[in-house]
């Protein structure tokens, strides 16, 4: 996704497929160029990774043609404007905190549950890159009794994105999650997990607000699931609990979180 | 564990048993007042938990007594001095990143494996509190296939810290820790569920260094038999891992980050 704007209330957008680097980044720029009409500023970019921050590459990606592709260098030569450069949930958590369900909180988590689970977070005003930068989506956590699901993560097998980010989903019940009705078993373990990693989380960093978005939580019953549950595997042992909350931005948080980023680079 | 001084080359210590509230103050404040002569400028106080850190209060602790206890209010009349407060890790990490192990390091983890596991980070310089603080002994991790102890959290029963803090180990095996050779079955174990718990912190935190000190690591197997596990659990997902390694500190971790705490209210 791309946009060219100044915030929430003066934004473009448009999706761009993402097909080879060197033609995906070449109709971005000119998409972006024509959008900008000579007063862009500056460029922000919430990358898919795994990425190397420090170089603005992206680096293992089993998306062999995007493989150690310098992104952020050949964005800033397509626009001549500077760049600045995250992981995608990192700009979506940035994101949220300027402009969306993370307002004035100094520390709150940015989960994303799709085809992929991807986290970030920000802790005491600051988000985390740490040594690389978080890869939340790969902690394990204890599959449910009654599940026998090997799990679909190519690195880990049954880590909590290869039990229940999308294709989890649709692996185990043969079937996408957006067929499945709100009532269908699915939900509750689907709700199981992501309550345990959400536990996990809160356990590890203390958040006051957690913000869950992505394409599995369109299954909007899911929220309603998760709470009770992080409850009861936390049973009374953290005193205050955070917010579980949808994005405030809705699908735009990551671009919203790059003109934020986009910014600090102008 | 009570020090007076000005850091690792200047410190006299002792230790005072933990009984009421009001004697175990008095004792302490009555020892540190004798050590420093007159020359007292601030006392930092690295406490047991649940902690409240806004009032420096023991808040839900299993010992009684000690509930509800206003111990920072306690100790800075009885010393009449100002009073810094934390959680007995926070002042440990903050003693290895001021004169230990995470020297110069901008993102690190402390972990405490004794009578229970406690964890405490500092992230891109600051130490994570968030709305409470981190408990991150209480993350659940898959359990071994082989391992049928039921786990002594009595919260949780088999968190981390239920099934591989000192009292879980010698629960399963009958013995205390200290009395099992090294060749014992309890170590590999014991690392398999500590790596489970590293792995997570490192997807959740990206530390470029981990500390792990406390009564069960006096085994200092573990270290060799962690790091492997921790590496093969993430299975080279995430490109670098961090270093795992003793305390700088020895046993003086918490104390003298309590010290590095009274400078900030001198």
């Amino acid at each position: 996704m791309c946009g060219v704007g100044t915030g929430p209330d003066d934004v473009a957008t448009t999706r761009i497929e993402t097909t080879s680097p060197h033609v995906t980044v070449a109709a971005a720029a000119a998409w972006i160029r024509e959008k900008s009409a000579g007063r862009l500023r500056a460029v922000g970019i919430g990358s898919f990774g795994p990425v190397d921050l420090k170089t603005g590459h992206i680096t293992s990606t089993p998306k062999a043609e995007w493989r150690n592709f310098d992104l952020a260098g050949e964005v800033g030569r397509a626009l001549a404007a500077p760049v600045a450069f995250d992981t995608d949930v990192n700009a979506a958590v940035l994101g949220e905190a300027r402009w969306g369900a993370a307002r004035g909180v100094r520390n709150c988590i940015y989960l994303t549950i799709g085809t992929g689970i991807g986290g970030a977070a920000i802790v005491e005003g600051r988000i985390i890159h740490g040594l690389t930068h978080p890869e939340m989506g790969h902690i394990r956590v204890p599959r449910h009794p009654s599940d026998t699901f090997a799990g679909v993560c190519p690195y880990h097998g049954d880590c909590l994105e290869g039990l229940a980010a999308g294709p989890a989903v649709e692996a185990r019940w043969k079937a996408p999650g957006q067929s499945l009705p709100a009532d269908h078993p699915a939900w509750p373990l689907e709700a199981r997990y992501l309550a345990l990693g959400i536990a996990n989380y809160i356990c590890t960093l203390s958040p006051e607000r957690i913000i869950v978005g992505g394409g599995v939580m369109r299954q909007r019953k899911l929220y309603e699931l998760i709470r009770p549950q992080v409850a009861a595997i936390l049973a009374g042992y953290v005193g205050k609990l955070p917010e579980i909350v949808p994005p405030g931005l809705g699908e735009l948080s990551g671009m919203l979180g790059a003109m934020a980023l986009a910014e600090t680079a102008a």
